[in-house]
């Protein structure tokens, strides 16, 4: 086996490997498209339907859009509208997605890496040479394997739970793989009728899923980076790298005050954590922080919160989890990257600097870059659904963001959308999804220089 | 009397000068805060209420930080609440809150510019030498009498307008000055009842109005810089600087691209422009392009305009005008610098380049600062206004940009407001007016430099 997966690998390898370095947008746009495209004739088909009658075109390809994105939005009820096939059809759209960004943004990072001249660094973001991982073949098989057990023990944790809960063997066994895999990927769907609703005080299904959104939200060169230096070094914490070291306190950071804000704002709210005891209440807020990062779950019905918690969301799914993860947004080390330039700025530092390192001048005007589009995307989003229906601004921007950042949680009007609004949010997954990956393949392959130069003049900001 | 002016201005110029380089935020925060103390104590006396039964504390403090802060919102008509002497006490406080902006502004830039060794360049922020305005009471002058002569002209093409409308002579020239001081001021006060409503298709009316909160909206530094090239350069619109050309096209294009949007959303909404002809469409259109950009004045209806309007105009309020202007907002060269910067990222150039200048890259990290500051008031207060009122999100953030950025637009929500609501909008107007220029200043003079430089390390971005 080894062999024959070697002996294919090597023009396998040599072909994603340039297609990466040479067209890496193309190849990026050109995977995920053909795997949406794969998922929609297949949720089309009437098998896939628990009612044997087919779903609709727009409803098929948003659902498929949904999954492979590793989105959550649905337009119909996962649990009660799709057979056990299209189930099965979904959790695999979410395993390729998943697995598909993963490795994309891993492959664009090699093929970046390599053309500056930095190889080894990018992955691991670190100047140790501990990690190697030239090789494509043996990084997709990293990533595959490195994901697949995080799944499996996420599912383990949850399957001994169900079946106290009364599930029968299989049932709890499916319920637990499914809710494993779309935890880790952040993907949002929910394989039971009223999702997690039912669980809402529930640590022993609340906490393993958490922990799978948290863990999968924080991004595959994290991860690797945390195994590989946990058995190299003594001090494996120290030398973590500095891409790890942001992401994990960003992330942490943000978890502690998301929850601190939308537990002070939900308190007392009768529709919510109100009638909760004091534990659970703790429970929702650190699960309602978590979920925006961007898991996509919901332990209390979204649509019950208030117009601030709805825009803290906001602006927490906009930032989204960790690069090269399955979360979305414009990413935890984005927006940390432009708070320690406001640090450096006020303090009056030439240099920006954290944890004993230096960030590249050139990484702020990427940083611009991504949270520029963002808003842009939101923005025309907005208005294009804004446009289309009768819905609230704070409805169309929470489902807005919530798709681009490839979030998953609603205020419950994603079914009752027009088809045009529908489109309209499946362009946007996409874009969350494939856009950001293209574009910094796209950037980081067209560096040409200037052998002129102009004069500098410095215009009056702010 | 210049003799006299020169002997105090001497001390009176050696302290501002000193002030201004050594505490900017503290100078700009007290001139402000006195300005504002005595203009609210002023509208507390009961003359200045038409009733002569004196306005509330919160309302007269409210009004005095929106005249002085060249805002406009408004919690009581203007018209008819206030008497003839607090017309006059508005007006004083728009004249002097403008003024102060502007000097303050040129000051700091000064101030900062001659820290940076690069004395002559800021004001003009230019490399020709040709604008020598080292002294602060020469820049003091300049400024009084261009503003003021700004404002006449305006107010001597409304004048016979007013005049021919069928005011009596003193009605009208009282009406002309107080809209010339109040749109070159972008200060959004409306003497009038109804404000321009009434004027909705007076093109005689509107198009002076709306030039002089353009030719305001674009700043000293601008206005200065085409009013001395004209004079001293044969190819003067080539020969201006960097930060003019930037500030105009950006405006320009923000004022053309507002209009279409805005037009084509409203051009069938019989509340606002359905009912008008094809030509005062076109006006209305052009009207609510250039308000946000900071005048706040309105000759449609704006409560009546739809949800995407609203959003469109969220965008060009939060963008606002020209730096060193009367207008608010993260500024149009903030904006430009980060597309420019998007650009050259895109193109993969190493240097962002515009009008053939390199623009510095610390401009970008300053960027950064202004908006991400700019845009957590908003987010701040935005969640406060929520939970104070019973609000939607899309009139809360309409309000709160608009505070923010001076502009003085609302969707008519602003006199309902209970007290705290009002409290949280004055601090929000006192910040988005002083903040940025304390934030510059101070920013500007800690250039702290360190000998030792970390070891550089590349987070992953996006
Ligand atoms: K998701
Ligand atoms: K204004």
């Amino acid at each position: 086996m080894p062999r024959t997966w070697g002996g294919r690998g090597l023009s396998l390898r040599g072909w994603a490997n340039r297609a990466a370095r040479e067209y890496p947008a193309r190849l990026a746009m050109t995977v995920f498209a053909a795997v949406i495209t794969v998922i929609w004739l297949l949720l089309l088909t009437p098998w896939a339907t628990a009612s044997g009658r087919g779903a609709s075109v727009v409803d098929a390809l948003f659902t498929a859009t949904s999954a492979v994105c590793v989105t959550g939005l649905v337009v119909q009820d996962t649990a009660t509208y799709w057979s056990e096939f299209g189930h099965v059809v979904i959790l695999v759209g979410i395993k390729v997605g998943g697995l598909g960004v993963m490795t994309l943004a891993s492959l664009l990072g090699l093929a970046v890496s390599r053309r500056l001249g930095l190889t080894q660094k990018l992955l691991t973001a670190s100047e140790t040479k501990t990690e190697r991982l030239g090789e494509v073949g043996a990084l997709l098989r990293t990533i595959i394997i490195t994901a697949t057990s995080i799944e499996l023990c996420i599912s383990l944790l949850l399957f001994p739970r169900f079946l106290a809960l009364g599930d029968q063997a299989g049932t709890a066994a499916w319920h637990a793989l499914f809710y494993g895999v779309s935890s880790f990927n952040n993907a949002g769907f929910v394989p039971t009728e009223h999702g997690l609703l039912p669980f809402a005080s529930d640590w022993f299904v609340l906490v393993p899923i958490a922990l799978g959104v948290f863990i999968g939200s924080l991004g595959f060169p994290v991860i690797l980076n945390v195994l590989t230096n946990r058995r190299r070094h003594k001090h494996w914490v120290r030398a973590l790298s500095l891409h790890t070291k942001l992401t994990v306190t960003t992330s942490l950071a943000l978890l502690v005050g998301g929850a601190i804000l939308i537990g002070a704002m939900e308190w007392t709210n009768p529709a919510t954590f109100g009638g909760q005891g004091f534990a659970t209440k703790i429970l929702s807020s650190i699960f309602a922080s978590v979920m925006p990062r961007s898991g996509g779950f919901s332990s209390v019905p979204v649509d019950e919160m208030s117009q601030e918690t709805w825009l803290v969301t906001d602006a927490l799914m906009f930032v989204g989890g960790g690069s090269a993860s399955t979360a979305g947004g414009i990413k935890v080390t984005t927006f940390a990257v432009m708070l320690l330039a406001i640090l450096a700025e006020a303090r009056g530092d030439a240099d920006t600097e954290v944890f004993g390192r230096r960030i590249p001048r050139d990484t702020l005007r990427l940083s611009i870059a991504v949270v520029f589009m963002g808003a842009t995307a939101v923005l025309v989003s907005c208005l294009a659904l804004l446009r289309l229906t009768d819905l609230r601004l704070s409805e169309a921007l929470f489902e807005v963001i919530s798709a681009y950042a490839t979030v998953g949680l609603s205020t419950g009007i994603t079914a009752t959308l027009p088809d045009g609004a529908k489109y309209v949010l499946c362009a946007l997954m996409f874009v969350g999804r494939v856009g950001v990956i293209s574009l910094l393949g796209a950037l980081a392959l067209r560096d040409r220089r200037r052998i002129v130069r102009f004069p500098e003049e410095r215009p009056i900001i702010g």
